[in-house]
């Protein structure tokens, strides 16, 4: 199975999910990018279908966003 | 491992995040519940945080939020 990408910013909630995330679908199905710090995987992201963060982008290409952590205005600005 | 609960209410949004999640992290380890029908459960998911559907409740009793689906007063409307 491939890897889902777990996209955060290193805000509380977004850790908070990163922890239920990899409990729930273990740490060696997940690729977790923090895009407060690796700013160029940002318009990857944005590519994807991601519209705030945290959230989960599936093996099939799903988003799913989880919580409401920040924008990605807010990730940018 | 105790399962999660996924709290839904049969949109398309509730479904297709459903698929995802039991393709994630397995239809044995998940309990589907759909409020939207088996309303009794309205006030349990509640109490367990949920302020809208679709959301995980996750073994460790913390809720993800997954997109925006409908809100818990959409669903009693």
């Amino acid at each position: 199975m491939s890897r889902s990408i777990f996209y955060h910013a290193g805000c509380p909630v977004c850790v908070s999910a990163e922890h239920d995330i990899i409990n729930l679908i273990g740490a060696e199905h997940v690729e977790i990018v923090n895009i407060g710090e690796d700013r160029a995987r940002i318009s990857e992201a944005e590519k994807a279908g991601v519209k705030s963060v945290p959230a989960l982008l599936t093996p099939t290409k799903n988003v799913l966003h989880i919580n409401f952590g920040a924008s990605m205005a807010d990730v940018k600005g």
